[in-house]
C-alpha cells in the first residue's frame, strides 16, 4: 500500500531514495525516538514553529488507516491553536507536518560535495485534532509509553488520576500524504576523481557507523525496586544489537545508480 | 548574552529548563547531526513543510553575529522558494524555523504521566536567504564539512570544481529568536505516588542512558588508503565517550523544582 504522490510529497531529486509505502513511513516513525512536529500558529502569517514531540502511528478500534497519535506534553501552544480549531477554525484540524529522522551512518567520499549521511526519514502531512473520547485517550497513552519500553505500561501505577487526565492531551493526526527517504550504502563518487591517483591514493573512503546507544540503566535515587525489569533488559539489548547490525550493514551496500 | 524574550520564543511550561542564552542554544544546534528546518511554501495557506538538513552556527568575516548555515543537498523545493524571496518575495529572506534535538536518556518513572526524556533542544526562527558571494559560500561548505568530521575539508579533493559549486546551495538565516530546553536529571514523581508502597515497592524507576555512538569506520570497496585517518578515529572516541558520559552524569541530577 503507498501514498499517493502529489506535489506535497513528491521528491524530485534523487528519487530512487523515495519510498511511498505507507509501511515504511510508518515503520521509521515508530522508531524514531523524537518527532518534529510543525504548525503555523498564526494562519495570517507565513511563519512555522516546531515542536520535537512523542509519538507514534497506530490504529484505534474500527479506524480503518494508522494515524499519528502525539503526546502533547510540552506543547501547550500547539495545543491551545489546536483546540480553538473545532470551534472557530478548520473543524477538519490544524495543518502540521511531522518529520522522523534517524542517522545511520557518516558517509565519507573523496569529495565534500559527494559527502552525505546514511538516514531514514518520513515527512507526513495532515491535520490534527485533539482527542476527547475517554477511551482512546488511554488507549493512546498506553500505546505511546509501551512505544518508550515495550511493557511498560502495565508496570506502573495506572490507571492515570483525574488530574493526570486532565493535564495530558493527546492529538491525533490524519495523514493526508507522506513520503520517506532513505540512503543505506557506502559512498558514491564521481568516476574522475575515483580515476585521479593524486586523489584516490590519498582520501581515506569509507562510512562511519551510527546507531542510538543505550547504557545500563540507572536508578534513581528513590528507587526501592532491586532489579532491573527484565522487559527493559531485553529491549535495551536488542534495540543496540539492531540498530548497530543494520547501521553496519548498509555501509557495505551499493548506492542506487 | 540572551535571546530577548518574546512571545514566539518564550516557553512557559516547565520554564526553570529554559534557556536563553546564545551560546547554549548554538551549541545544540552545533552538536546535533541533523537539523529539523521548517517554512510554509505558500504564503497564502498555513501549511508548514518540514525538512531534514545539515548545518551549523558561524561567524562569518566581519558579520557581528553566529548565523545558522544550512546545506541545501536536499532541499530543491525550499531553495526555489528562497531564491525567488529576494525578486518578487520579501527581500529580508524566508521565514523559518529551526530545531535541533539530541535525547540524552528515557526518564522512567512511576506512572506514565511523569515519565520523560533527558533531551537538550534548541528551537530558532529566523529568515533565510541564498549565500551568493563565492568566497562565504566556499567558507560555509568548509565549515559544514569539518562540522561532520574535523579537519575533513583539508583531507579531501577540493576545491569544488564548477559543477559542485553550481549543485550547491548554502542557506545563511538570520536568527531572530531563539530558545533552548534541557532536561538533565533523575526521575521525578509525585509525593503522593512515592508515598504508597504498592507503588514504590513494586514500580522500577530511574533512567536509561542514550548517546549516539559511532561505530568503527568501514573502508569502501573503493578506498585505496590503509589506515582511517587519526583525526577520523580521535572524533569518534572522544564523540563517544563525551556523549556516554553526558547521559550518565545527567541521569543522578536532581530535577529543577
Amino acid at each position: 500500500m503507498e501514498y499517493e504522490k502529489t506535489p506535497a510529497n513528491t521528491i524530485n531529486r534523487k528519487a530512487n531514495k523515495a519510498n511511498y509505502e505507507v509501511a515504511t513511513v510508518h515503520s521509521i516513525v515508530n522508531e524514531a525516538p523524537i518527532l518534529h512536529v510543525s504548525f503555523v500558529p498564526d494562519p495570517y502569517e507565513p511563519v512555522p514553529v516546531i515542536l520535537p514531540m512523542i509519538g507514534l502511528m497506530a490504529k484505534y478500534g474500527s479506524d480503518e488507516d494508522e494515524h499519528c497519535y502525539l503526546h502533547g506534553y510540552t506543547a501547550s501552544r500547539f495545543f491551545k491553536q489546536t483546540t480553538k480549531e473545532g470551534e472557530s477554525g478548520d473543524p477538519e484540524g490544524l495543518q502540521v507536518c511531522i518529520a522522523a529522522t534517524i542517522v545511520d551512518g557518516l558517509v565519507l567520499s573523496l569529495t565534500p560535495n559527494s559527502h552525505s549521511m546514511n538516514f531514514r526519514s518520513s515527512v507526513l502531512h495532515g491535520r490534527a485534532t485533539v482527542v476527547t473520547d475517554t477511551a482512546e485517550r488511554l488507549w493512546a497513552m498506553e500505546e505511546i509509553t509501551n512505544s518508550v519500553v515495550p511493557g511498560r505500561w502495565g508496570q506502573t501505577r495506572v490507571p492515570p488520576n483525574s488530574t493526570e487526565m486532565t493535564s495530558t492531551k493527546i492529538l491525533k493526526v490524519k495523514i493526508s500524504s507522506a513520503s520517506s527517504k532513505i540512503r543505506a550504502a557506502e559512498p558514491s563518487d564521481e568516476k574522475y576523481d575515483v580515476e585521479r591517483s593524486d586523489v584516490i591514493d590519498h582520501v581515506w573512503t569509507g562510512v562511519v557507523p551510527i546507531h542510538q546507544s543505550f547504557g545500563e540503566p540507572i536508578p534513581s535515587s528513590y528507587n526501592k525496586v532491586k532489579d532491573v525489569p527484565p522487559n527493559l533488559t531485553e529491549y535495551i539489548a536488542k534495540a543496540n544489537e539492531d540498530g548497530s547490525k543494520y547501521a553496519q550493514e548498509v555501509a557495505t551496500k551499493s548506492p542506487p545508480k
